[in-house]
């Protein structure tokens, strides 16, 4: 190599580790959004969920589902299972998407931080109610098999991919995956006592701590600029230089249109500026413009970003209708705006086609929900997913965790 | 362009974009020093003011502001306003500021993220008293034209960067434009109920949340490191890059020494080391130091940074003297301190004049002082800015986002 | 300079100062995790310790610490003791280490930042009975003398740098130091009023707010991306760049086998998933790996990771039985894991023996232990070095600061 491919090699290498690093931050975001909207005695339990699911999802991806997403025959459907026990790859000898510009090292890392985040968006769906330890199995298996299987068609080389589906930094890939496993895990486990009355009736279970998910969704928000930017996987030429500048744009004007649209239905809707619509709302953008940063104009951006924060208010208040019940609206923000952002993507995009994007959004949620159905029932049979009447009662941080978050603030309730 | 040309434009455009990101990691910064230094009542409402006013700056300068401070005439005082029209400019046709080196999307980035740090200072000033809907519309209008026009004199190449106005990263054009306008505010707003009593008697209203309050610090100085460092605008030649290794030192060194200078002067005069002094000791530093962090020697920023934390720590006492009150101390910390910066410049720098930092001053306070008051009085004559009695006596929290930040937490008060 | 090493010096630079405000960020991560581990009544004092600290240690450092450092002859044993008397270096005349390939005020802040770091350590372990400005005096020698003096034994080129001992990172240089540190002050200090009662009962006392807590580990684990990255120095080569991708996935992945490992240690010998004690899993994963991130393979970091977390949790009961009582655990993660990392080296490094390993473990902590011993023995002696039972009872924030953390949240205890 001469010293100028060296140099371009270190800056791509750099640029994807910076990345990455900014994902991984994002892990820390989703715990803060959890935990300030769940209630004070359930705390200490959804951040132990999302702090071990980050190291669970590191560890299984290093040893199974890295080399089974990314070892695959092109254009496949089956992926090379031989992977699953561990008898062909190892990380050494896998090269990690068609992209050979960085090291094999900084795509995994880069691609590890993104199975976090496809789990973190479980663990607000099923908080407040599930036992800890049957929700760490359910991680093992989405983030060494679940999530790799599908990973496989698309960024892996696999049918999906080789069939056209256009999905930039993972609306579907990760966001509408983790939402599908979520909305199984919900259906399953029921919602928290409490919640729904007689007759329709909804009770509010408001968050304990705002200032705690207005920081998460911040540190999201700042994340999603690897998350996006990172997925354009190079940087050192012009134009690539210019693509990552329009992406980080483009991601921060949806997240921002995203939250204008949901502060001013909620303010029309509820007559208030309600924060964890609002905090929703610029998630939703976010979610939404992950499909396609690159293509959208500024104009279309702020359309994206600001339908994706309006579906995603509606669907948040639908949901309860249907007795679906997300404490932290995950399955809205992560699905809905999820589902939208694929179909966006021919708008802007020539590239792209609805009938194969439809396709992808029904594969997707297909796989994800129904594998994820699966486990969810087997833990059900096996070991439970729900804990005691009791400890839902007094909260799951003193018994699963045997701790509370707040000893010396909670006045009962 | 070369290989060796796009491989030096890529590592420009990351490097601005890595700044950028860091300037918007900010808007957490204050959203948190801000939610920590109200009371626990007013909290979601701060939450909520803060990241709704990034999202408002980042929509109105991308329609109209950026367009607004870069299309102007060369030394002109009128900025170009056809584009308040919308008829002229897109941005894509905007290069912004005179440093082609990066994209122009990158540029865009680097500068919608500072038009948020500017309209962040005002909301903790006007705290836990002003209507929600009216802070938003004043948002709307300092963001697309107020920091835009004095931008356009500065930034934008008008006649105050014509006259030598020296201003490296803003301690005038973002810091003091920000102050200014929550002076106006404050003054029309008048203070919190209970806040002064008969005789001169102050009443102290502490902060709900010290943890919040210093995290929001330490991540305002993290962000500053983009926010200066990416001022240096270009990286890729060693000139650039040692410029910008000595304003990270400088500006680290600064918010050191005004913690120390305020710590000091707390212990001395109050007989403790009061906690929200010495955070805002560590901000003035690094407001003081943001007017040119490349010049002053190791020795000059201990200097600069010190007399910055020990200038605004006075100018909090003295502000309630006169009866203004700002909640969280940001008239102080970015007026004075930011005054302090400007006028500071000469003292290292032998290209900037007394005189001419002087004109600067004056015409950037009196701008963005009058134009705000003359926008805070119409909104006071049209739709009010101030809430009744019962809601500031129940807090805001309820009657503007209809939901606490804390419901577990708070007894009264 | 030509054109490309311009910018390959450029681009050396930017990635040092990157990973350096990575390092400034984990400030704020020991800030929120000591607060969080202690008890509400002396939260505000433990913030205040923390970023006072980091302001001493940069000031210090930047007079002081840094030229002491690394303007010592090769292979000695005396520093130069001239600088310490401010006759012979200033900033500008160093180099810092061997590596001038980038600024010399790049490699200035990678370095203040770890001081820093050193000295955060020491903050949890006496809190809650310390006096804060014994703590301030401390922190002023520690980082002007103490750690520089260690610090060119082996960074500088001092002489156990010339025997051969390897910590890639600082396990034992920065880590085991700044434990040796809090083990010192720990044992003069004595354990809080009512931790340890009659027949070796001991009392928990939970930390106020694991959220904090938990929002700390995770600022910890990131900001090591560039503690661990940025200590390679250089990435302007394929083969640097490599090294930095491969020392990321393996810091990930040690601290992720240590969270996993107290997680099951904790659930086997607890029944519970202890938050707290996988938070310190976590960073003891993380402590452990530093000693050498580039040379083990995959399952090699697992198991030094593992191992950490294990150890740590094992010496956090174990420091309990001897009554040194650590509230936040620091001494078990920092020392304890911070010995296994280094002598875990040569299991995968043949270039490090394990005779010298364990040289420069016994020097770095006999170092360290006596200066602070002897240090902190001459504050106990002069100015005291603990509060008053009347001021422990009542909390050190209002006597210390003269404000409470949360003013509005506690409810006595």
């Amino acid at each position: 190599m001469t010293e100028l491919s060296q140099l371009s090699y270190a800056l791509d290498t750099f640029y994807i580790l910076i990345c990455a690093v900014l994902v991984m931050w994002m892990a820390a975001g989703f715990a803060m959004l959890e935990a300030g909207l769940v209630r004070a005695k359930n705390t200490a339990e959804i951040l132990t969920k999302n702090i071990a699911l980050f190291a669970i999802a590191c560890t299984m991806y290093l040893l199974v589902g890295y080399a089974l997403m990314y070892s695959g025959d092109p254009g496949g459907l089956l992926p090379n299972l031989g992977v699953l026990i561990g008898q062909e790859y190892s990380l050494e000898e896998l090269g990690g998407s068609d992209a050979p510009v960085y090291a094999q090292r900084a795509d995994f890392f880069f691609q590890v931080v993104f199975v976090a985040t496809a789990m973190s968006i479980v663990s607000g769906a099923v908080a407040e109610r599930m036992k800890l330890w049957s929700f760490m199995a359910f991680a093992v298996v989405m983030t060494a098999v679940i999530y790799p299987v599908s990973g496989y068609w698309t960024w892996g080389g696999g049918w999906l991919s080789d069939l056209g589906y256009v999905d930039y930094a993972g609306s579907g890939i990760v966001h509408l995956v983790g939402a599908s496993a979520a909305l199984a895990g919900v259906i399953l486990l029921g919602p928290r006592r409490g919640k729904y009355g007689r007759n329709g009736a909804i009770q509010p279970i408001p968050g304990a701590n705002m200032p705690l998910a207005t920081l998460g969704t911040f540190i999201l928000w700042m994340g999603w600029f690897g998350f996006n930017g990172g997925s354009e996987l190079k940087l050192s030429d012009a134009t690539s230089a210019n693509h990552i500048a329009q992406v980080l744009v483009n991601t921060n004007a949806a997240a921002g249109a995203g939250l204008l649209a949901a502060l001013m239905l909620a303010k029309a809707w509820f007559r208030k500026a309600d924060l964890s619509m609002i905090l929703n709302g610029a998630l939703a953008g976010l979610v939404a413009i992950t499909a396609d940063p690159l293509s959208p104009s500024a104009l279309g951006t702020l359309g994206i970003g600001a339908l994706g924060g309006a579906l995603t208010t509606v669907a948040i208040v639908m949901l309860d209708k249907f007795r679906l019940d997300d404490p932290v609206g995950a399955i809205s923000v992560h699905g809905v705006a999820g589902i939208w952002g694929i179909l966006a993507v021919p708008l802007g995009n020539a590239e792209a086609s609805i009938g194969i994007q439809l396709i992808g959004t029904v594969t997707l949620f297909a796989w994800s929900f129904l594998a994820s159905l699966g486990l969810w029932w087997l833990l059900r049979r096996s070991v439970g997913i729900r804990v005691s009447e009791a400890e839902e009662y007094e909260g799951v941080d003193l018994s699963e965790c045997g701790l509370e978050a707040y000893p010396e603030f909670t006045i009962g309730k």
